[in-house]
């Protein structure tokens, strides 16, 4: 067993506090990890307040990890000590069913097991990021480009590869008109991805406040749906929409902004059920789609992408005292674009 | 100028009387047909009804058209007299558009002109089928193969179609499960066109009535949505669904059935928004999508597909004057599967 130092809370209302937890001896194929950044995502916020149903408290949050292989299990055979690596949203999958065996973990028809609130196959609550180390299987380990800085990978994990994944599946390419709506965590992500992969990129932000922001990361165009005008300028535009936003929106609006086949993904999914004309659909052969996170192989394809374009977070840093205030200001949408939290602070 | 005998209503509340209508002189490209069947659809209904908005009255619906070439304007080249044709949804668009270009002309980004209750390009109402004789730009008549008899045909330009389009589309082939919803005229079109395609194909429909022609049409499976335990002995069963019903579903508990990458195609679109957790879709990269009959060249397609298959409409014939009682019986669900006027009658 490792000891480990983590910030917690105890319940939906409790801030966070220091603690220590234990993370496992190490299995056959398990990697120990030294952890040095984790990035604040907005999951870890609906998750940590009880929003997406109960868990398990005490609770550490936390599944944007970057660290250090310290150990490796005896029969570890992808990673070795000091290498760099990273992990995501999930730790296991049963890796038997259709979809694990085509490398879509994220889909595992038995449910995939998330970094925290999940149960591990030993029958243990897992625990996140928001900690020194962390005991993975080896296949849930990510490899980290030698040119993207630990602090920097972290964000890749969660807010890189679920909008990588979108804008790959659904061919986000040269010639494509692709739109992101939302410039936070994710959305300036998905900006620097979608140019990257050669599409045109324009944000859909409420206001103008981050353009400037949105045009250095790669977008040719930059509208706040604030402005109403916004839509009567676009009908009919965009072959893909990736929606970055959790909250409810008025979704006929953005549907009419897609061309012939275009298909608005959501990447994040409000509390309550969404509403939509059907009309809007069968116009023009318009889809609304979602999508979780990526496959651990595409994560990989993800990171790699990331390093050859030099695509990286904006993010800033915290120490962990600083993340009750952290959360406070992401609910505000005060930060760009990302928390990290330096865990030699924990 | 042509005149028509043809079946009009005067309003919303009206009911069908005998008419007569003009029928435009022949320009260079048009095609003077006489009719010999019309379909009725549903849409007629909704149209004649003015519940898709304002229509001009009075109106002659239909756009489910099989006759004869009587006469061919000047410069006609696809069709000669007594050539054996057929008229669906639509008789003009803008034939510039990048969607025209492409064949997609039901997507016309100017508008497609419909059959009825559209404007043509001489800038008069259209009046569709219930009619003996009607007047078509030669690029919107298709024309019918000698094995599909002229009664038969009629529905297949509009029901046919518009699940065939959807089904060729998201590619129902060897391997994939699709379900249909809905055993009605669309719906027992899809059945046979999917079970063609080489797909396994289910029916969910309201109750176990129609079973025996679902399965006798092609169906492998046969589920009541009546029965609570259908949606829990399908979950992540179908690649794909097309839902022939227009009115409102518990869209969630079909979202279910979908398998990973799986889509939910509407062919209609329900008077109301519709509503779904968004999680549904997340949960398995699923879509919801939408589908509007299909272009002039696969419409020509899938009657070709039809003829070679065998496939064809079950139709109960009426005269011109059975046309009231037709749609009281459309809208209680009265009709295996669909009206056909003999416009002999008229």
């Amino acid at each position: 067993m490792v000891n480990a130092k983590a910030r917690a809370v105890n319940g939906p209302d409790s801030n966070f506090h220091a603690t220590e937890i234990k993370r496992r001896d190490l299995d056959t194929h398990d990697v120990l990890i030294e952890i040095k950044y984790a990035g604040i995502c907005h999951s870890d916020i609906h998750t940590a307040h009880g929003e997406w149903g109960p868990v398990h408290y005490p609770l550490v949050p936390g599944h944007e990890i970057a660290g250090i292989v310290k150990e490796v299990g005896s029969e570890v055979s992808k990673y070795e000590v000091d290498d760099r690596v990273g992990v995501g949203c999930m730790v296991d999958s049963c890796g038997e069913c259709e979809n694990c065996q085509n490398g879509e973990e994220q889909y595992c028809l038995k449910g995939m097991v998330g970094t925290y609130a999940g149960t591990d196959r030993y029958g243990e609550p897992t625990q996140g990021g928001y900690s020194t180390h962390i005991v993975v299987h080896e296949d849930f380990v990510l490899r980290i480009p030698d040119n993207i800085g630990l602090d920097a990978a972290a964000p890749l994990l969660c807010a890189g590869i679920t909008t990588y994944s979108p804008l790959n599946h659904w061919k986000a390419s040269e010639g494509k008109k692709v739109a992101i709506i939302g410039m936070g965590g994710l959305g300036h992500m998905a900006v620097q991805i979608a140019n990257a992969m050669g599409a045109e990129v324009t944000v859909l932000s409420q206001t103008l406040n981050k353009k400037e922001d949105g045009l250095k990361l790669g977008a040719t165009h930059y509208y706040a749906t604030s402005d109403e005008s916004t839509f009567e300028q676009l009908p009919k535009t965009f072959d893909l929409i990736i929606n970055t936003v959790s909250a409810n929106l008025q979704l006929d609006d953005y549907l009419k902004l897609l061309t012939l086949d275009g298909t608005i993904v959501n990447v994040g999914a409000p509390a309550e059920p969404i509403s939509l004309r059907v009309a809007n659909l069968i116009g023009h052969r318009r889809s609304f789609a979602g999508s979780a996170i990526g496959g651990i192989r595409e994560t990989q394809e993800m990171l790699d992408f990331c390093a050859e374009h030099n695509i990286k977070p904006q993010i800033e840093m915290i120490s962990a005292d600083q993340i009750d205030e952290a959360y406070e200001r992401v609910l505000a949408s005060d930060v760009k674009y990302r928390f990290v939290i330096d865990t030699s602070t924990m």
